[in-house]
C-alpha cells in the first residue's frame, strides 16, 4: 500500500454532489487517496473542507494555482488531479494541471468551446500525460458488454439509434429558490452555452459513440426552454446522421415531469439490436430477427470480456452508479501504472474516455447550438 | 335483434388480414352483420370470400361499383360500408359509398392526397353521412383516459410529447419474397407515397392529436431507406411543433429488428406526464412532479368514463387490439344509431375518428415528405 | 354457413359477468350462434335475457329440464349446451344433458364433490358426448407453447412449480353491499366449500397440470378467511408434492388489495425455466443455465406450433382474455366435427380440457380442506 | 480524519467473496480503517492477506484467538471485528471477541444453532458491547421505507406476506467442480445443517421481521436435496404463521435454473400492499384498494425519512448492493460512536440488526428442519 496512487481535487468543496461522487468511487476500490486538494473559490471554505476530508492542512490549497504550484515543488506530489469545478472553470484548472504535467480526469462536458477542447487534448498529448473526462455512464457493465457486441458485428450493420436522456428535475423554476445545482447549471457563465444539452445531452451522445463506433456526422436540432425566464434551454431533440449511412433521434430534456435520470440508448442493426435504459443498468436487451429478446445481466457466463472486468459481485447483486463511476478511476488507475512502465494501457486501463472524446462533445452540442439557430442540418 | 345493423365489406377477402380483424371486431360486441361485400379484384374471388363468409350470393358483388349500385336497388340495403382495400382504392371506393349516401368505414391511411380527403371530407358533410377513419389503437381503453386526463388538465398544459412507431418486419426485403403484405405496403402505386409514414407514422400522429388535444403545426423529418431496392421510406424521424408551443418528436420505422409492433407515446405537461405502450395496453403510466408514479390499468375504479365505457372485462382480465378495434366499432353503431334519432352521438359514439382526422394524417405525411426533401421546417 | 354450429346456454342472463364473456368467445371467431337458453332461474327473466340475445321466444326456456326437453324434441337441436350458474347448478344442468346425449360445455369449478364429477365423466364417457370444462386461462396462445416446451424436455425434468392466483376484490366484505358476484362466490351454497381455492385456485392447479404434464400427488394447506363474518376461506397457501419427484407451491387469495387478476405460474426443471404472468399474457421468459433469459412473445417465429395454432393476430397486437377463451371454443367446435366425422380431434380440438380435468380440480380442492383440518400433508 | 474507526477481520482473506464486499462497504463511505485481521486459516496465508490489504505485518494474526490477544494489548486497539469466515467458525470467533470486550459484525447465519447464539446475544449484552449481524438486505433505502411504510399503518394491519429467494447457481452439482463457494456452503460441517435456508432464507425471513414488524410464530415446511449426491437441502418451501393473525410462505431455492439472486418480498395489509423485489432494489410498488399502484423510486420527495437516510445519491443514479451494505457499516460506526458518548444510537445507528435478529434466523431454520422431519406445523 506504500505505493498506493494519491490524488487532488479540484472544486468538491462542501455542498458538491459530484465531488462526493468522485471521491465514493475511487475510495470503492482503493484507487487511490485524497491527499490534496483546491475544492472551493475561498481558501478559507477550501481549508474547512479539506479538513473534513483528512487533508493535510498544507494541502489544502486557497485555489487550482496554488495546489499546482504546491505539489509541483514536492517530492511526492499527488499523481492525478480530478477536476470537479462547474463548467466554465474546466479549461484553466486543466490547462495548469497539464501544463504542469499532472494527469487530470475532469468533468465533462470538457470545456466550454471545442477549441478550447481541442487545445488540451494537444497540450496533454504534447505533455505525454492522461487527461481523461468522465463519461461515467459508459463505465456499466452492460454499456461496456453492449459496446463489445455491437462493435463485432452482433447486431450487424447499424441503422438506428435511439438515445434519450430525460429528466425532470427543472421542471419547475428551482434556480430561483437558491437551489444551489439548479443555479449554476442555468447560468450561462458558469454552464456555457450547451443547458440541457450540454449538462445530460452530452452524455447521451457519448454512449452512441461508445456503443456503436460511428460518428455523428450531421444534426438538426431543435432547442427550447419551457420554463419562464429560465435562461439557457431546458430540452432538446436532434436528429442525428451517423457515419456509414446509420440515423438516429437524440433527446434530452429537464423537463420531463416525474422521470429522474431516464438516459437511455437503443441501436438497431441489420440482424439485431440492443436496448439499454440506465436506471435498470444491470440489465441488457438484444433483439432479434426471429422475434424473440435476450436479457443478459451483469455477472452471467454470457457477457463477454469487456463487461465482465468492469464488473465486482456475482449476478443478482446489483451494482449501480457509483461502481460505474468507479470502473472510470479503475481504468485511470491502470493508465497510469501502463504510462509509468512504459506500455499500453490494456483492460479498463484501455476504456478511458480522453480529451479528443470530450472535444467532440463540445462540438456536438456547438453545432446542434448552429442547427436550431438556422433551422437546417449543420456538419459536427 | 331484427333490427342489429347489416355492412358491406370493400376487400378484405381471403388472404387479406386486416379484413378479418374488421370482421372479428364487429362481431365481438354483435355490432353488426356482414350482409354484402366486394371482396376481391375479381368477381370469382369476390364470390368465393363471400360464400366462405356466409354472405348471400347476389350481394357478394364484382367491384365496389356494383356494390353501390346493388345495395341502393334494395329495400334494405346495408347500413354501413367498411373499405379494407390498399390505399389506393379508399378514395374511390369512398367516393362512390358516400355519393350514394352509405355510411363509410375507412381504413388508415385515409387517401393518397390530402386533397382527396378533403373532397370526402366535405363530399360526408354534403350528404350527411358518417365517414368515419379506423385509427384503431385510439379505441384502447387507457388512451382513452390519457386522452380525459391530458385535456383535462390532468398533466398541466402540454410541453413535450414522444410518440413511437417501431416495428422490425421489413428490417430485410421481405417484399421479394412474395409476402403479400410486405409487397402492396411498399409499392408506391397501392401505398401512395408514405412509407413508413403512412403505414404506420399515421397512427402515432393521430394518437398525439387524440390524446393531447393539440394541433401538429410544423414537421422537420428526415426519411430513410434502409433495405436495397426498397421503394419507399422504410424509416422515419420527425421533430414536431404542436399548438401551444408544445414541442415534439416522432419516430417510426419498419426495420427496428426484433420490435413487434411498438407503438408508444409520452406526453409531459407542467405538473406531470403519462406514458402508454400499446404492447402492454392495458397499463398507464402517470408521472408526478414528486417523482412517484402512478400505474393505472383497465378496469380500476380509478380510471374514469372515457376508458371506462370502452372496456368490457373486469380488471386484471386483458382485453388487447380487437377489443379495442371492436371500440371503434361500438362508436360506430352508436353514431349511426344517433344520426337516425336525430340527435348527437354520445359514449363511444362521440369518440370515432373522422375524415378530418384522416385528411390530417395525409397531410402530416405530405408535410414530412416536403420536409425531407429540403432539410427544414415546414407547415402542416 | 348454413352448417354453422348452434348453442345454448344455461345461466348467463342479465347481470351475469361470465355468461357474457362466454357470448363473447363464441362470436369472435363465429364459432356458433345462440340459439337457445334457460338464461335465469325463472321463466320470465329468462325470456327477457332471451329476448334480448336475439334467441327465439319459444327457445328461451324457463329451467334446464325445460331446454333439455324442448331441444330434444327439435329437428335441429343446438349442438352443445353451456352451463355457466353458479357452481351448485353445474352438477344436476350437465348431467340431464349429457343423458340427452348434448355435448356440454361447463365453467369450472366443475362440480362441487368429486364423486359428482366422476359421475359426469363416466356418463358422457358412456353417451360418447363431449364434456369440456372451462380452464380458459390453459387457452392463451404462451401457456400452450410453455406446455409445448416443458413437454418435450426444453427446461429438462422439471423440479420446481410456483403458481400463484392473487386478487385483492373480496379485501373488504364486498358481499355485504350487494355485490351480486361477491355474494354468491362466497356463498357456500352456491359455491360450494372450496372458498378462494374453488373459485381461483383451481385456475392455479390446472395450469400446473397443464403445462407440466406431472400429477398433484399431495397437498399441504393452510386455508384463512380474513374478512370478519365470511363464511368461506378466501386465502389459501399449499405446499405441492407432484409426480416424479417435483415438488411446489400454490397460493391463491383474494385479499391481496390490489392485486386485479394475478394468476402466474413459474417452472424450473433441471436445464431451464418458463416464467408466465396472465396480466401480460402474450410474453413468456424462458431462463437458462448460463443466465440468459428468452422473452418470446405470440406472434414470432420462435413459436412452436401448439401455441402459434391458438393465435389470429400478428405479433405485438395484443390478444387477451376474450381470445384464450375462444381458443377453448375453437377447440370445442373442432371437437364436435372430429365427433361427427368420427375421427380424433386433432389442432385445438385436442386441447379442450374435459371431465377428468374437472373432476382433478374438485379433488384438489377437496385434499386441501382435508389437509387444513388436519396440519399436515394429504394424498389427492 | 484522525479518530477513524479501525477494524479487524476474521476471516475474508484471499478468494474470499465476501470479506472483499465487506471491505468495499466499509470502505465506500470512509467508515473505518482496515487495521488487522486473521485473514485465514494458516498464518502465512493470513499474512499474505493482510499485506495485500495493507495491514501492517504484526496485525496480521495467525488465528482469532491471536487477534484478540494481540489487539488486547495495543494502546489503539480496533474499535471492531468483522467476522467472515464459514458459518461454523462464527461462534468461537465471536465469542472470543466478545469476552474481550470488543464490538462484533458477524455475517449470517449467525451461528450454527440458536443455543450458540442465545448465548452470544447475551455476552455482548453482559459485556455491553455491539454485536450486529449482517443482513444486509435490510439495508437497501426502499426496504427502509417499506418498513416505514408498513409499521406505521400504510397498508393497514398485514395479512399475507411472500418471502421468496429464488437462484439457480446450485442446479448442477458444481461443489463436485472445486468451486469454493459451492463446497463450503454445501457441507454440513461447514455450512451447519440449514442448506438453502441457512444460506439464503435466513435473509428472506428477517426481511419478512424488519418489514412487518411481526413475529415468526410457527412453520409448516418442505425441504428437498434435488441434486443427487447433494449433503444439504437446496429448496424450501415453508408456510408461516405470524403474529397478529397475518400468514404467509417463504420459498427460497438454489436450483431455480437462470434466477441469479431473486429475493423479494409482498406484503398486503388490509388496505394496501407493497412489493419489493432486491434485483430491482431502487423500485418499491404499493397497491391500493382502488387498483392503482404507485412507484415509488429511492431518491425522491415521496421517500420517508428512514429510506433517505440510508441513500447517498439522487433518485435514477442506481445505487445497489455495496450501498445497502454500505448502509449497515455506517449504522455500525454511528452505534459506536453512540456508545462511546454514552448515549442512544439514532439513525442509520439505530437500525443495526443484532444478536437477538440473528438468534431469530437460526432458530427459525432449525424450526423448518423440524417441522421437514414430521410433516407438520412446528413453533418457531
Amino acid at each position: 500500500m506504500g505505493d498506493r496512487l494519491t490524488y487532488a481535487m479540484i472544486g468538491g468543496g462542501q455542498g458538491s454532489f459530484i465531488g462526493a461522487v468522485h471521491r465514493m468511487a475511487i475510495a470503492l476500490d482503493g484507487t487511490a487517496t485524497l491527499a490534496a486538494g483546491a475544492f472551493s473559490s475561498t481558501p478559507e471554505r477550501s481549508k474547512a473542507s479539506g479538513a473534513a476530508l483528512g487533508v493535510a492542512e498544507d494541502r489544502a490549497y486557497g485555489s487550482f494555482g496554488e495546489l499546482v504550484e504546491g505539489e509541483r515543488g514536492r517530492e511526492n506530489p499527488v499523481d492525478f488531479v480530478v477536476i470537479v469545478t462547474p463548467n466554465d472553470a474546466h479549461y484553466p484548472a486543466a490547462k495548469a494541471c497539464l501544463e504542469a504535467g499532472l494527469h487530470v480526469v475532469c468533468d465533462k462536458p470538457f470545456t466550454v468551446t471545442s477549441a478550447q477542447a481541442a487545445e488540451l487534448r494537444d497540450l496533454a498529448s504534447a505533455k505525454r500525460v492522461m487527461c481523461a473526462v468522465t463519461y461515467n455512464y459508459s463505465g456499466y457493465p452492460m454499456v461496456r458488454h453492449a459496446a463489445e457486441l455491437v462493435r463485432t458485428g452482433g447486431i450487424g450493420a447499424v441503422r438506428k439509434v435511439y438515445a434519450e436522456y430525460h429528466q425532470g428535475w427543472l421542471a419547475t423554476d428551482l434556480e430561483k429558490t437558491g437551489q444551489k445545482q439548479a443555479a449554476w447549471r442555468t447560468d450561462p457563465a458558469k454552464a456555457g452555452l450547451g443547458g440541457s444539452l450540454g449538462d445530460i445531452g452530452t452524455h447521451a451522445e457519448q454512449l452512441v459513440r461508445f456503443v456503436t463506433g460511428l460518428k455523428v456526422e450531421q444534426v438538426c436540432a431543435d432547442l427550447t426552454t419551457f420554463v419562464p425566464d429560465r435562461r439557457l434551454n431546458d430540452d432538446a431533440s436532434v436528429l442525428l446522421r451517423l457515419s456509414d449511412g446509420a440515423k438516429g433521434s437524440l433527446t434530452c430534456s429537464q423537463v420531463c415531469v416525474g422521470e429522474a435520470n431516464g438516459l437511455s440508448l437503443r441501436v438497431y442493426g441489420e440482424t439485431g439490436g440492443i436496448v439499454w435504459r440506465q436506471e435498470r443498468p444491470e440489465e441488457l436487451t438484444i433483439t432479434r430477427l426471429d422475434g424473440s429478446k435476450t436479457m443478459l445481466s451483469r455477472g452471467i457466463e454470457a457477457v463477454g470480456p469487456r463487461g465482465s472486468m468492469a464488473s465486482r459481485l456475482p449476478g443478482g447483486h446489483p451494482e449501480g452508479f457509483i461502481e460505474a463511476f468507479a470502473n472510470l478511476y479503475r481504468g485511470v488507475g491502470e493508465a497510469i501504472a501502463a504510462k509509468r512502465a512504459g506500455r499500453s494501457a490494456t483492460g479498463l486501463g484501455s476504456e478511458v474516455p480522453g480529451a479528443e472524446d470530450g472535444r467532440l462533445g463540445v462540438r456536438f452540442v456547438e453545432a446542434c447550438l448552429e442547427s436550431a439557430r438556422g433551422d437546417g442540418w449543420v456538419a459536427v
